[in-house]
């Protein structure tokens, strides 16, 4: 069965720094119409950084959406037609003030199926050295060394509950840890 | 230090059948002045139902924000102030013909700490009863019973991308797995 919704129309209801919404009137597959309110978003590159002593590379930001200091992975948008690899490093050093030659692909995560077309690309990195942090004007970001197992205590009580965080944590143990 | 960012001014941009957009100015704590675009969305609950021989649903259901079919766990969007709890029996029931009397929490998950308000409230179903499904007129989904192994394949080889998925996973192992 061909499950695909067909746009018949649609209008952008705002082009901003960070998200674009559209309006779309589509015909779903059962034959009825619906209203689809889409988030376009640039995408993002998100790090998981392991160091020797097996400890991850956890930023505090605070999260205006959330009215929440939140702990995340160093994370960034995408620049317009930017390779998301090149985004990873980038941001992975100016966050974290480190820099690493090479980041391991732990594949894509889609945050928001229901209405944002955002997908968040999700890196490894384990060899880097220190250099300096650079954050951008509105950036202010504390960094927090954790060991692996204390990171999924975190996970399990929810004081770490930012999806493409625990998303990176799995993919690494199913790959590392063999679970 | 205080990590709060503090509303100066804003705006709604767009009050929608699913969205709100929301554009405020805000003063961040290292003296500098930003611009937030936010999405306000009413919240989702998200069900990993688990089979006595250990299955668990997925759906399969096109996504026009992403012009893809994709897995997931059953979720559904919040009705304003319906407790997420009961959201959950209810999603459940209808997009999977399950019925349920209790679920177990599996904490939240924040899928897009840089631009939306959305929390998902996740849950466990063990015990469940076959009813009937019951779509809203613009749902098309699939049902597949896919063995818990199989999932985490899924979730190693990106066939899995859905973040509210590989989340209640990930709580579900280091609860029940012990990982």
């Amino acid at each position: 069965m061909d499950m695909r919704e067909k746009k018949i129309s649609g209008e952008v209801i705002f082009n901003g720094k960070v998200v674009k919404l559209e309006k779309d009137k589509v015909l779903c597959p059962n034959g009825n119409e619906s209203i689809r309110e889409i988030v376009r978003h640039p995408g993002g590159a998100a790090i998981l950084a392991i160091t020797d002593k097996e400890e991850v590379i956890l930023e505090r930001q605070f999260r205006y959406s959330y009215d929440e200091v939140i702990y995340e992975i160093p994370a960034g948008k995408l620049e317009k037609g930017e390779d998301p690899y090149y985004a990873a490093l980038r941001e992975f050093e100016e966050e974290t003030g480190n820099k690493t030659e090479k980041l391991e692909s732990l594949g894509v995560t889609y945050p928001t199926c229901g209405y944002s077309s955002e997908i968040i690309y999700l890196y490894l990195a384990k060899d880097f050295v220190k250099t300096a942090t650079h954050f951008d004007d509105d950036e202010v970001i504390e960094l927090e060394y954790i060991s692996l197992d204390d990171v999924i205590k975190m996970i399990e009580d929810g004081r770490i509950k930012d999806a493409k965080t625990i998303v990176a944590i799995m993919r690494y143990l199913i790959k590392y840890k063999n679970i």
